[in-house]
């Protein structure tokens, strides 16, 4: 097993192509790391000025002060050879190379690439790349991607094949408040492959669910053997594109990566417990599901509804994916039928009819919650649903029949509510351990997806629509008997 | 067929059960009508106040001042009958019943509705429900729904037998400057029902799109034909709910709606000419692309991307779906390989390696839509890839290396720089009449969806992911087959 220790957790770095020209990747990595926080000592190296940044530079690696933990190079591809030529003589051992131009660039390039692998494998050097798009890892706010994107901290961790596919995870995850630990632009992979990364974050305690975006392994024998033991302890959920003859065209052009069949790897990686996503917008949202939420035991799901068709929507999609609505036990039907009118749903989804009474869907929810009849709770149009009350007190507001001093208080009462309302789905998920999923329908554009509250092991995640939900939750249950079925 | 023009059209309007409470139907009605900018003329009809929100009020609508065209009924359901009464006795032919508690209610509501049904037959009584949410005509601003929600002018017409799930589309297409011209909450259709208004918006001129949520039809065969007819003028977009049976024993305590199986109501849909679709999100993206782009012509696309990874995703999602990516043509090849880096990729897609250089994208852009050998173009990552240069430039700002005003002036450039582009694709699709689907993949939470331009037939729709273009671009093409296939 690799030992990766030193590119996540470097004591000092040194960035080689550092300049101030604001759009060249000897910025972007320079004043990333700078402006990110990283604590560490970090040192520009460059031959074209005295200083970066304010920061005195040196001339090459072999000028650093001390020799660092990591090197950065973003130099052009035929100066790479004499910059590992340099690191080895000062003893370092560990590089992220973000130049590109290598067997991403055809015939040249590969042999380029070649002789640096052979360099650095003779010479005990770890590359992250070359071509890739950084590194980053929250936990010592090491920001060190060529996006300057910077999600906050978590468990969530990354490797993606593709810069561009990486780079929008993350952006979406730190728009969403979706935490994320380490982050790897895995490159060419000339020296550190995919299967090297998975196996070094399935140890890695700051992960708990790990995501990989793949176009092609060397290896996929290892790759699999890895996910069937990583997948134990914590899920696994892979992308894999080019999975059609137009797929694997484009991706031997990008990332040079040859396909195999997709139908191959697709029944090896579900056999190895792996959870297949399609594209970069499933990945964001069954990580965060894997990542925030309680494994549900079964398939049998409980809905709670503000308004009739979100239901109706919601149960098809269930069955369509293999979950079921039982019907409502008894203890359940006879709390809701004491408070609901006489013309309520009794059944499953239970329609409260378009009253949003706090009173009435809070019993809903713990009596749902609560009742072994149901592995996971869906609750659609509560959370969200004050926006509607708000945009009424709006309008009155606007015809001079209701003052602003009250539409600020009627929205510091929502929000208040609303937040109550996530601290209760938190509390009754960890005292039931099955998974409540609150789905808003009409969010407000500003609205993040992960609501977290301090020192509780669960985390709300709001969706936006019935059929999200509905599908990170079949996820889930995949996952949930799969672990099943290994452990019996 | 019916005639609903004083329904869409009224020159006058009563709200029965007007109310200064703000939370009740009475007002959502009152103040959405007077406040949303209705020309006409509006009174509240209410015994308990003199005067609402500064109006005089009538007892009944027996005191109106004159007949009005157009009664809004909110008062219960055991009020409904004299109210209708009243109607008759001014003769007021239609009437928007909010009111619920009928058929959705037991069997007590059953036979009220079967009387308040029988009075408007043999009264001639046009009747809206009961148990609507309301209707919009924008080219009136006559916004009349109690959510509020108040979406631009536009070419879609939107009809719903849910009211929840109508709200969540409209609050949609608000947000995103989707535009809508009439919506019916069509409720319990117990005198208008679904197929009236398909056959309506058929003939309306404001309407170029139309999207139905069903649940349930009383005379499936009428509706279809209907759709047969309608198809041939303009797309009709259906999300039929109750698909499985846990969906159908939702709908049927919900509208009370009888579900059919759904393989024959799809297969009848799709025979019909209509576009199907799973979801609410479908909907909306589906009736954002046929009322704002030309239809393709075959089912060939061309890629264009920012980033590799994208373009292989794309490659996929096409491919899965029935699309074609077409080598690029000797001519294309041509003055792509003259412009681009020697390791470019020399095929479909066509990656662009990172380089949002202007002349490069446009280049590509103009010889892509210019191509007899594709009937659709797909861009990724152009449109909204500023927003990392501008994330550049604020952290290079923030370490003290660049100023504010510069900050602002960059922001400018690139918004006009994307503005420009988004003029050019509407151009490109105007003079080759194919559709041209940019993908933004890193959007701010503020960007809107459509973009339009004054006078042009066509607009631009910027999609967050390539899937949902894929996806659109699929059902486009499907359409304009299927249209081939009628004509011939």
């Amino acid at each position: 097993m690799k030992n990766l220790d030193k590119i996540f957790y470097p004591r000092s770095i040194a960035v080689v192509g550092a300049t101030e020209n604001k759009f060249k990747w000897g910025s972007f990595i320079l004043t990333n790391v700078l402006d990110g926080g990283f604590q560490g000592s970090v040192y520009p190296v460059t031959r074209s000025s005295a200083t970066v940044y304010g920061r005195n530079a040196c001339a090459s690696v072999r000028d650093l002060p001390q020799p660092v933990d990591l090197v950065f190079i973003t130099t052009p591809a035929v100066t790479v050879l004499e910059v590992l030529r340099d690191c080895a003589s000062r003893n370092i051992k560990d590089v992220v190379m973000i130049t590109s131009g290598f067997s991403e660039a055809g015939d040249e390039g590969r042999v380029l690439e070649k002789a640096v692998v052979d360099y650095a494998d003779g010479n005990g050097i770890n590359i992250v790349g070359p071509n890739t798009m950084g590194i980053v890892n929250t936990a010592n706010r090491l920001y060190a991607t060529g996006t300057l994107v910077r999600p906050m901290k978590g468990g969530i961790s990354i490797i993606a094949q593709s810069g561009n596919v990486g780079s929008q995870i993350m952006e979406w995850a730190e728009r969403q408040n979706v935490g994320i630990g380490k982050f790897i632009g895995s490159g060419n992979e000339g020296v550190i492959r995919c299967e090297d990364y998975l196996e070094y974050l399935d140890r890695d305690k700051d992960t708990s669910v790990i995501l990989v975006y793949i176009e092609g392994l060397d290896d996929g024998r290892r790759f699999m053997e890895i996910c069937r033991q990583t997948t134990l302890r914590k899920p696994v959920i892979v992308l894999k594109a080019g999975r059609t003859l137009a797929g694997s065209q484009a991706a031997a052009s990008h990332t040079g990566a040859m396909a195999g069949s997709y139908r191959t790897y697709e029944s090896a990686l579900r056999q190895s417990g792996v959870i297949v996503a399609q594209n970069p917008t499933d990945l964001l949202y069954l990580s965060s599901a894997f990542d925030s939420l309680p494994l549900p035991r079964g398939n049998r799901v409980g809905v709670i509804t503000l308004g009739g068709g979100w239901g109706v929507i919601t149960a098809d999609e269930c069955e369509e994916r293999g979950l079921v609505l039982p019907p409502l036990p008894p203890d359940v039907y006879r709390k809701l039928d004491s408070m609901l009118p006489p013309f309520w749903s009794r059944g499953n989804p239970v329609d409260l009819v378009g009253q949003p009474d706090r009173k009435l869907y809070l019993e809903a929810t713990y009596a749902m919650a609560a009742s072994e009849a149901f592995d996971a709770v869906i609750i659609l149009g509560i959370v969200g649903s004050a926006k509607f009350a708000l945009r009424i007190h709006e309008t009155v507001m606007r015809m001079g029949y209701a003052s602003r001093e009250d539409l600020v208080e009627l929205e510091k009462l929502f929000a208040g509510l609303q937040a109550n309302f996530l601290d209760i789905i938190i509390d009754l998920m960890e005292k039931y351990r099955k998974p409540i999923y609150p789905v808003s329908v009409v969010p407000w554009p500003d609205d993040k997806m992960v609501y977290a509250k301090e020192g509780k092991r669960y985390k709300v995640v709001i969706h936006k629509t019935p059929e999200e939900a509905v599908f990170c939750l079949e996820r889930q249950f995949e996952y949930s008997s799969y672990l099943k079925k290994r452990s019996s």
